[in-house]
């Protein structure tokens, strides 16, 4: 396989992995197929679509490519006819979901820098391209995105994409981004092995 | 009239219907004067302004032509002032909105079309065209979108866009495009008569 | 100073405070530190990106500019640290907010208008962005947009940005633009003093 369509495999293999998280959290809030085909569109598109938008990459490859679109429909359907497996492995679920984490990150800052961003703007647009399809997720489900919430999610997405943004602006060869996603995914699978959370804020605990 | 006056005649009455839907969410949420405007104008307008973004149709018609701006404002204050006897007629509403959802998606996907999408993201442009409003209604008002939730109205939506888009790819004339509109139409008013419900995921009902 | 780098200043002043009020909502949700500084980002960013990108001014001043990043990862950081201290002088930061509000519906007004929206869009746009910031706070944070919610705080945005653009449109000097802006800031001022609230729909109260 060559370079580009490996890139475009793991792509691929990412917007499936949160397309079925996206219909998990559809079908445990009780919404019919269609919600469930849209929630799984939108947390598997939803940050690539973002960062198309904000840098002018429109219309985002997804809709240039209809067999992208393909992904979250297999993904939504898998989901609401083989669901009660699939609960039985969530766990494993989480992993792949890391591995989709860290590949986005990895994208995100590339082809923001790509259209002309420079090295912290492309790392915040890498972050976004990982998190945002679930911040959508949340908002459409009705609950404030899990993101928030403690969980160790959002920095190594960060940190992954910084470090991919910084190796492009030295010049360096593009397969060096695996250091980045590599970063990001073991950051990511530690923080849920040993369930790292983020820092809150002190001194106040009511809401 | 010519073809073209039909059609934005067509759109305008499109976004004074869903606009009055979103005033009255705003008016049963208790929300201020200003809120009812904002719901209209969100309702009317923001399944087309997500298109036009997506497609890179910027700034999207109803920004570049004020007179656009007129209806949703023109239905939110009706609404704000007229909403007791508005409540009573709201049988009639749903048959407008299932007008309104008829004409956007077919609008929504000639549009994407011409913007060069390929006949599966045109398709699923017509649909956002045609349910994006009522999403972003109900993100900002607080609750889950009402269109994941049971009742068959996404898909006549998607269905009545699809057809409008093989018949485009097909190099059919553009009136043709009534049949998709058609479909939508009578699918939707039957499904609001007969309570007809989208299929929900089996096996659990947790939430 | 220049009246460039006046106008950049104030820009820079107006998201500090915006984020500022975003990430002390999200203190009080009980967010991470990640949620506190997406919420300042959002907040002081989002009602500048809605413009943005609805009028094709893409990738926006805070993306091409990375300085721009610092100034709501600050504001949250700050507030992150210091909330205790900043709950005191909470009623301070509703007047720098109030100037915030008057900055963007002015800023906002006249990029959308070198953009070539007419003068009532771009009174619109002015509005968005001066309260679009918020409204991303509040979904985020999975609350009704307090904007919404009876205060009057959307109306002097909206009175000032049109204002603004009809300056414009009769072709004044942009100095002028400032009775826009004062116009805005006397108005939430007096309003917040006073409690002043928008009209609410009759004839109903229920839910």
């Amino acid at each position: 396989m060559s370079p580009m369509s490996i890139l475009v495999s793991l792509d691929l293999l990412g917007i499936f992995v949160f397309a079925m998280s996206g219909a998990l959290v559809a079908i445990r809030k009780d919404l019919d197929l269609f919600g469930v085909l849209v929630l799984a569109g939108a947390t598997g598109l939803g940050g690539g679509f973002i960062r198309d938008v904000l840098i002018d990459a429109t219309p985002p490859a997804a809709l240039a490519d209809w067999r992208y679109l393909l992904v979250p429909v297999t993904a939504g359907l898998l989901c609401f006819f083989a669901h009660p497996a699939l609960a039985r492995i969530e766990r494993h679920i989480n992993v792949l979901d890391a591995f989709g984490l860290s590949l986005f990150c990895v994208t995100g800052a590339i082809k923001a820098m790509e259209y002309g961003l420079g090295p912290v703007p492309a790392a915040l647009m890498g972050m976004v391209t990982g998190i945002g399809g679930g911040m959508i997720r949340d908002v459409l489900a009705g609950r404030v995105p899990v993101v928030f919430r403690g969980e160790l999610y959002a920095t190594p997405a960060l940190a992954g994409a910084a470090v991919v943004a910084v190796l492009h602006e030295f010049g360096q060869p593009l397969y060096l981004a695996a250091i980045g996603g590599l970063l990001c995914l073991v950051w990511r699978l530690v923080a849920l092995r040993r369930n790292w959370q983020a820092p809150k804020p002190g001194g106040q605990s009511s809401v």
